[in-house]
C-alpha cells in the first residue's frame, strides 16, 4: 500500500487486495470496539480484567445503532485518502454518532494531539472511555469537541447544508456527508438535496452524500428505509445526483463494494471537475451519491433475551441495557466487546499496533485534522473591507436627507465581492438570500457578480449564471445553513432576509450560537467569522404585505442566548448601518442580528458621528433634545425619550420636535441605542454599558419613554438589574398589524409620535405651560387618524391617512415617506 | 350541463363541449378581471368611465403573477364539482394569491353572503376593489379573510401540510392544493411531498397537488421552473405520486387539458378509495398529481416599455407600475382590463350575468363555502373526554410519590383515541410526534391505536400499520403543519415533542397564532379547536443528550404573541398535567404550550387540589412554607419562593425545606405558578391575575425568589407593570448545559436548591438565627459539588455528583431521581 501525498491525484485502479481488506477490517473493529467501550465502560478500557459491574457506567447514555456505519465510512475514506491524496472533510448528520467519529479521531492520533491527556496509550484509553457521556466529559453527538467536525450530528437536517457551505469556493475539497434516514425526513434536509442546482464544478469543491439507510429511528422504521432502492435512486437522480446503492450485512462484502463506490465517485468527481476547469461543458452534472443500506446496530448483539436487536429499532440506543445488574447481559456485553479483538489492535501499553496506525492518512490529510474544520491549523483570511468613506451618505443636518438605508450597504458589499473574487469565479465572501437581494435594495452587488444557478440560463434572466456568488433560494433554511457551513470553514458572508421569515431558521440560529459558545472553550478550536444576519423588510414597513409578514420574533429568540456570542444591532440610519456592517463582517465567533429597514428613511449621522455612536453602543443625541448642554452635566432632564431601531428613531425625533415646539421649557433628553445588549447590566454581557454610562444616558431615576423596534416586552428583561426599571415605559410592536400605511402601523401599535408625546407628558417630572394643549393636539391627531381609517372602511372615501399627517408634522421630519 | 348533488359520484365521461369551454373561459375572464381590478382600481370598478388617474390606487401592492393560474384552477374545479358532486377544498400555497381566490369567492356568491356590504352589484364591486390592499381593508394573501381558505398563501411552504391535515380522517373530501414553484424550494414543502407514506385510502380524504410552475420568483427563475418535466415527474413519482404535466399558454388548449387531468385525477382517486374501502389491496397507491406550467402573469401585458413582462419575473408583482402618472401605461392598463370584457360578465347593475352565475356549484359545494373551512356552517364535535379521576395519581402527601409525569396523560390520550375511533379506522383526534411517543412516556396510546404508515410493515415492527392514528415522522414541520390543518378543519389533536426541537417549527406556531388572532374578528369564522403543543424532554432533563437538546426557546417565541390566543402552562406534576390537558383539549382558538418533563418526578397534588390550582393559575402552597396561616392574612412573609415548572418546583420545595429545618423562624411563602400568563398585568392578558390576587400571591413589596423553567429573563417582561418588579429575582435556564447529571444542570444554571436558599437569605427582610450557618452549608454543598465535577474531569475518580447530594438532601425531596 502506498500513501499518496496531496497534489498528485492519480486514478484509483488497483484492486482491494485481501491483505488490505483484512487490515481495514481490523481498523474498523478497533474503531467499533472504542465506540462500544465509550458507551459502556468507565474503567478496564481494554477488558484486560474480567468485566465487572464497577467497570460499567452508571447511566448508559450513548447510542450504538448508527455507529458501525460511520466507522466503516471512516475506514474507507481513510483508504481513499491514502490512495488518492484527496482532501476530505466528513460531515456526520446522524445524531449520537459522536463516539464513532471520536474513535476515528483517536485512532488517527488527532484527538491526542488536541487533548494530550487523552494520550495514545492505556491511560489515554481509560480517559477516553471515562469522559464519554459523563459530567464534565463529552456528549454523544459529533459535536464541537471532536476535531474535524463542523457539524453536531442530530441537529435535525442541517448536515447536507453544512457540507455544501464547506464545499462552496473550495475547489480541492471533497466533503463526504453522511445523511441518516431519520434526518432525511426533516424539511431542511429534504430541501437541501437541490444542491446540484447551485454547486459549481469549476470553482467549488464536491459534496458526496452517503445516505445511510439503516432503516429505523428511535421506535419505528424510517420512510426511506421502507422505500425501494428504485424510488430512492429516482428521488436522488431527479435532483441532480447519480446514486449507487451499496447494501449488505456481510462486512467484507460491504467493504469491497463501498470501497469501489467511493473510488468510482472520487474518480467521477475528479473527472467532472477537471473537464469543467478546462473549459469543457459538463452541465448538467450528475454528482455521485451513495445509498448505503446496512443493519442498524451492525456487529452488535443479534438478539437480547430472545428478541431481535441487530437490524431493528431496538439497537437505536444501547442494545444491552442492564449490564450492571444482570450477569447474563454483562457476559453478553463482554463477549460482544471481545469479538472486536481489542488485544490485536492495541499493544501491551495500549498503543495502536503499527500496522493499523499506518492506515491513517498523514498530517493534514487526516479528516480529523483537516485545516478546513476549525482546528489549530485552520486559517481565516481577514476580509479586505474597503474604506467606508466611499459609501457613506453626505449627512450635514440630521433628518433632512432621505435614503434607502440598505442601499449604501449594497454598494459596500459589491466592492467586498470585487475584492474577494478569484480568477476561477470563486472567492471567500458570499451573499445568501431568499430571492430578495434586489428587493432589499442590495442590488448593487449585481454590478460585481450574479445570482448563482447551475440550471439553464435563458435570455431575459437578470444577472444569473453558474459562477454567481449571490445564492438566492426561497428557503431560509438553505441560506442560513449554507452560510453556517461557509463560516465554519473560515469564509465570510451575510444572510439578508425578511425579518418575519427569518424565524423559519430560528432553530438553526440557536444551534449555531450554541456551537460558537461551546467552541470558545474547546482546545484546538480557532475563531471563525461571525454569522451575520441582516433582518430587513421589517415589521414596521411590511404595511403592504400584511400581518403575516410583520414579526420581529428572531430578536426574542437570540436575546436570551449566550451573551458572549450574540449581538443585536439597531442602526438608525445608513451610515450607522455601514459601521455596524464593518464590525460584523470583520468579527469572529458571534451571531450578529442587524435590524434595519430597506425603505427610504431619514438619515441622521455623518460617518464620523456614526462611528462614535456605534462604538458607544448608544448616545445622547443632544441636537434632538432640549437640555442645556452645560446644565445637563449636573441636572437631570424631566423626561428621557429613547429609541432603538429606524422607525422608532424617527417617531422619537418627531415626538421630541413636537415637545420642543409646544413645550419649549420641558427638559427632554433624546437617547439612541444601537447595540441592544448595552442595556444588560454589567457582567451580564460584554457589551453592557457600565453603570456610569447607563446613568449618563438614562439617569438613575428619570422616567424613560422607550420606542423599540421589536416586541416591547423584549426590552424589560434586558433592563432588569438596572436602577429602578419600573420607570422604563416601552412601546414597540405589539402584534397589531395589517395591510395599511406605515403611519397606521405605528398608531396601531401605540408607538406613534403622538403616543410618545402623550406618554412623555404623563411621565415627565413636571409639565410646563403648553403641555395640556399639546396633549389635546396629539389626542386630536390620533382621533382624526382613527376617524379617517374608520371612514375609509365604512364609506369608502379617500383614504387620507397616507397624506394627512404631513400637514401637522415637523418640517424636518415629515412622517410619511412612502407615498 | 347538469349539476350533480353530493353523494352521487358518477365517472366523468362527457367531453368538454365548445359551449361549455366558452362559458368557462368567460367565467375565468371575469375572475381575472376582478383580480386585476382589485390590484389597480379604487373606483370605476367596471370601467364604465374612461380610466382616469383618480380611479387608480395610490399604492399598487397586489401581485398579478400567480393569479391567472389560480383563477383557472378555480374555474375548472367548479366544473369538476358540478359534474361529480365532489366535496372539494382548495388550498392556495403561492403568496399574494388573495385577489384571485377572493374573486372566485365573490363570483360564487359566498363572499357577499359573509360580507353583505360587498354585495353582488355595482356598489359591492366598488367596495370589493376599494378594500383590497388598503388601510382597514384586506391583504393580498389568500388569508383568513377569504371564505373557504384554511391557509394564508405565502406562508412559506406549509400548503401541502395544511392540505394533508384537512384530508386526514375526512374520507369524502378532495383537497386541491396549489403549490407554487417558489414555495417548493422551502424545507417544509420539500418534506411534505412524502404524504403518500401517511395518507390512508380507506379512512382519509385525498390530496391533489397542483404544482404550479410559472417559473419565477420575485427576481429570478425557480429551481423547478428550470427542471425538466422528466425530472419533476420522477421526483414526484419516487415519493408516491402519479404526476401528469399540463403545459401551455393558449387558454382554450390549457383549459381542455387541465380539465381532462382533473377529471382523470378525480376518477383515479375515487376508484382507489372505492377499492380500498371495499377491502381490496391497493397499496402502494400512486396518488394523482398535476404539474401545471403556464406563463407567469398569463393574459397580462406581454411587454411594457418594450421589455417582456408576461412569462418573466417582471410580472411577479404589478406588470404596469406607473399607471397614475404615465398616460401610456394607463392606456395599456385600460386596454388590458377591457380585454376581459367586463361588460359581458356583469349586467347594468353590476350583477354577474345568469349564464356565468350558473357555473358556480350550489350551496356547501362551493369551495368558498365548504363547511370544512371554518365558515358559518362549520361544526366542531366536542372531544368526548373521559373523567380525569380514572387517570389521576393517588397523591396523599405532597412530594412522596415519584412518577413519570406524562404517563397518566398517555393513558388519558389512549382513551380519547378509543372514544373517538370510527369503524373505518378514522376518528377526530390524532397524536403527532417526531418519533417520540413512547420515549415521551405516552406509550399507552398504543393500546388504542398504532403508528401510521402506508409503507410495507415487517415482523417485529412495533404498533405500526396503515390505520394508526399516531403520526410519527422525524419532522417538527410536518407534525405541526398537519395538526394545524387538522384543527383548522375542526378536529382535535396534540403535537408532543422535545422542547428544544420544537423551535424547528417556531415560525409555524407564530403564523398560526396570527391566523387565530385575525380569525377572531373575521365575520363568518367559527372557533376551531386549539393547537396544543406538549413540550416534553425539557432542557433540565436532557442531561443525557447534551447542550444542543437543551433549549426552552419556544416559550420566548410564544410569550410576546397576541394574548387572546396564547397560553403557556407549567403543570408541576402529573395531576396538574391532566387538568391542563383537559382544558387544552376542550379549548378553542388558542395556541397552548404545555411544558412538562417526561422523566420520573415527585408528585404533589391530588386531582381536586390540581383542579383548584390550575383554575387559579397559581397558588400559595401553604404546606410548603412556614407562614402561620392565620397571621399570613394580615402579615407579609419575610421572603417568597416561587416556581413555574416541574424541576423549578422541586428545587423551590427543597429550598423551602432547608429553610424550614435550619431557619424555622423565617416566614417563607411558597408559590407555584402553573399559568404563566397570569403574571401579566390586568388588561394585558385574559388570564392575568387581578391586582388583589397578585398581591395575595406575591405581596406588594416582599422580595420574591422565582425559579423558572425557561430563560429567566422571560419572566421579567411579564411582570413589568406589577408593583415594584425590581424585587423579583428570577433563576432559570441561562444557556449553561452539557451532558451531565440533572443536579449539575440546576447548579450550572444557578437554580439549585442551594442557590435558591442563598438568594432567599440574601433577599429576606430579616435573617433569623441559623441563617448564616445555613448559608455556609449551602455554599459548602456547592463547593463540594464543583470539586467533584472538577475532580471527575481531571483525575477520573468516581463521579459522585450522581449520588452525593442524597446524603444531605431532605428525605421527602431527594434530589436525584434518575440514577
Amino acid at each position: 500500500m502506498t500513501t499518496i501525498e496531496a497534489g498528485a491525484l492519480p486514478p484509483v485502479t488497483d484492486a482491494y487486495t485481501p491483505d488490505e481488506l483484512a487490515l481495514d477490517l481490523r481498523w474498523w473493529a478497533a474503531a467499533n470496539y472504542l465506540t462500544a467501550a465509550q458507551i459502556y465502560l468507565r474503567d478496564n478500557p481494554l477488558l484486560r480484567e474480567p468485566l465487572r459491574p464497577e467497570h460499567i457506567k452508571p447511566r448508559l447514555l450513548g447510542h450504538w445503532g448508527t455507529s458501525p456505519g460511520l466507522t466503516m465510512l471512516h475506514t474507507l475514506l481513510n483508504r481513499l485518502i491514502r490512495r488518492t491524496g484527496s482532501q476530505v472533510l466528513m460531515v456526520t448528520g446522524p445524531g449520537h454518532g459522536g463516539p464513532a467519529v471520536l474513535a476515528g479521531a483517536y485512532l488517527d492520533g488527532t484527538y491526542s494531539e488536541v487533548h494530550p491527556a487523552v494520550s495514545p496509550d492505556l491511560a489515554g484509553l481509560h480517559r477516553l472511555v471515562r469522559q464519554f457521556s459523563t459530567p464534565g466529559g463529552v456528549s454523544s453527538h459529533a459535536g464541537v469537541h471532536i476535531p474535524g467536525s463542523i457539524h453536531e450530528g442530530g441537529e435535525l437536517g442541517y448536515a447536507l447544508l453544512h457540507a455544501a457551505g464547506a464545499a462552496f469556493d473550495d475547489p480541492d475539497l471533497l466533503v463526504a456527508c453522511v445523511v441518516g434516514d431519520g434526518e432525511a425526513e426533516t424539511g431542511p434536509l429534504a430541501a437541501s438535496w437541490r444542491l446540484p442546482a447551485f454547486l459549481s464544478p469549476e470553482r467549488d469543491g464536491a459534496v458526496l452524500p452517503v445516505l445511510h439507510l439503516n432503516g429505523y429511528k428511535i421506535s419505528g422504521p424510517t420512510v426511506l428505509g421502507r422505500t425501494s432502492d428504485e424510488d430512492v435512486c429516482a428521488f436522488l437522480a431527479s435532483q441532480g445526483w447519480a446514486p449507487v446503492v451499496v447494501a449488505g450485512d456481510e462486512p467484507a462484502d460491504v467493504f469491497r463494494r463501498l470501497d469501489a463506490a467511493l473510488a468510482e465517485a472520487q474518480a467521477t468527481i475528479s473527472d467532472v471537475q477537471r473537464r469543467a476547469r478546462a473549459g469543457m461543458d459538463v452541465r448538467p452534472v450528475a454528482w455521485p451519491a451513495i445509498v448505503l443500506r446496512t443493519p442498524k446496530g451492525w456487529t452488535g448483539p443479534e438478539t437480547v433475551d430472545g428478541v431481535p436487536v441487530e437490524g431493528t429499532q431496538r439497537s437505536h440506543q444501547v442494545p444491552l441495557a442492564h449490564v450492571r445488574d444482570d450477569a447474563a447481559h454483562r457476559a453478553q456485553l463482554s463477549e460482544w466487546l471481545r469479538s472486536y479483538r481489542p488485544d490485536e489492535a492495541f499493544d501491551a501499553d495500549g498503543r495502536l499496533v503499527p500496522e493499523l496506525a499506518a492506515l491513517s492518512p498523514r498530517g493534514d490529510l487526516r479528516m480529523s485534522a483537516s485545516p478546513r474544520a476549525g482546528g489549530p491549523r485552520f486559517r481565516v483570511r481577514p476580509l479586505p473591507l474597503p474604506d467606508l468613506a466611499d459609501y457613506a451618505l453626505p449627512v450635514t443636518t440630521p433628518g433632512v436627507l432621505r435614503h434607502e438605508t440598505t442601499r449604501p450597504l449594497g454598494e459596500l458589499l459589491r466592492d467586498v465581492l470585487v475584492r474577494t473574487s478569484r480568477a476561477d469565479g470563486g472567492g471567500d465572501f458570499r451573499l445568501f438570500s431568499p430571492d430578495e437581494t434586489a428587493s432589499n435594495r442590495l442590488g448593487a452587488v449585481f454590478e460585481a457578480t450574479g445570482r448563482c444557478t447551475q440550471l439553464p440560463v435563458r435570455p431575459g434572466d437578470d444577472h444569473l449564471g453558474p459562477q454567481g456568488r449571490v445564492l438566492e433560494v426561497l428557503s431560509e433554511h438553505l441560506c442560513e445553513g449554507w452560510l453556517e457551513g461557509y463560516t465554519l470553514t473560515g469564509r465570510h458572508g451575510l444572510f439578508a432576509t425578511y425579518e418575519a421569515f427569518a424565524m423559519v431558521a430560528a432553530s438553526m440560529v440557536v444551534q449555531h450560537a450554541k456551537w460558537l459558545q461551546m467552541a470558545a472553550t474547546e482546545p484546538g478550536r480557532s475563531p471563525v467569522p461571525s454569522l451575520n444576519v441582516l433582518l430587513t423588510s421589517t415589521c414596521w414597513r411590511n404595511d403592504h404585505n400584511g400581518f403575516s409578514h410583520q414579526g420581529p420574533g428572531l430578536i426574542d429568540t437570540v436575546a436570551p442566548l449566550a451573551p458572549d456570542v450574540t449581538r443585536i444591532w439597531f442602526p438608525p440610519d445608513a451610515n450607522c448601518t455601514l459601521v455596524v456592517a464593518e464590525r460584523c463582517l470583520s468579527g469572529r465567533d458571534q451571531v450578529n442580528l442587524v435590524v434595519v429597514d430597506k425603505q427610504q428613511h431619514l438619515q441622521y449621522l455623518d460617518l464620523d458621528q456614526a462611528r462614535t455612536h456605534v462604538a458607544a453602543g448608544g448616545s445622547v443625541w443632544e441636537w434632538a433634545g432640549t437640555e442645556d448642554p452645560v446644565r445637563a452635566r449636573t441636572e437631570d432632564p424631566d423626561v428621557v425619550l429613547a429609541a432603538a431601531g429606524d422607525v422608532p428613531t424617527m417617531e422619537v425625533l418627531a415626538a421630541a420636535q413636537l415637545l420642543r415646539e409646544h413645550v419649549p421649557h420641558l427638559r427632554v433628553r433624546v437617547v439612541n441605542v444601537v447595540d441592544l445588549m448595552g442595556l444588560l447590566p454589567p457582567g451580564e454581557h460584554p457589551a453592557a454599558f457600565t453603570a456610569e454610562r447607563f446613568a449618563d444616558l438614562f439617569t438613575d431615576d428619570v422616567d424613560v419613554v422607550f420606542a423599540f423596534h421589536g416586541h416591547p416586552r423584549a426590552v424589560h428583561p434586558l433592563l432588569h438589574g438596572r436602577p429602578d426599571v419600573d420607570r422604563f415605559h416601552v412601546r414597540g410592536f405589539t402584534e397589531h398589524g395589517s395591510t395599511t400605511t406605515p403611519f397606521d402601523m405605528v398608531v396601531l401599535n401605540r408607538m406613534s409620535r403622538y403616543h410618545l408625546v402623550l406618554e412623555a407628558l404623563r411621565r415627565s417630572r413636571r409639565v410646563p405651560e403648553g403641555g395640556d394643549r399639546l396633549a389635546r393636539l396629539c389626542q386630536d391627531q390620533l382621533d382624526r387618524h382613527r376617524a379617517h381609517v374608520v371612514e375609509a372602511l365604512e364609506d369608502l372615501p379617500e383614504v387620507r391617512s397616507w397624506t394627512w399627517t404631513d400637514r401637522t408634522s415637523p418640517d424636518r421630519l415629515p412622517s410619511q415617506e412612502n407615498r
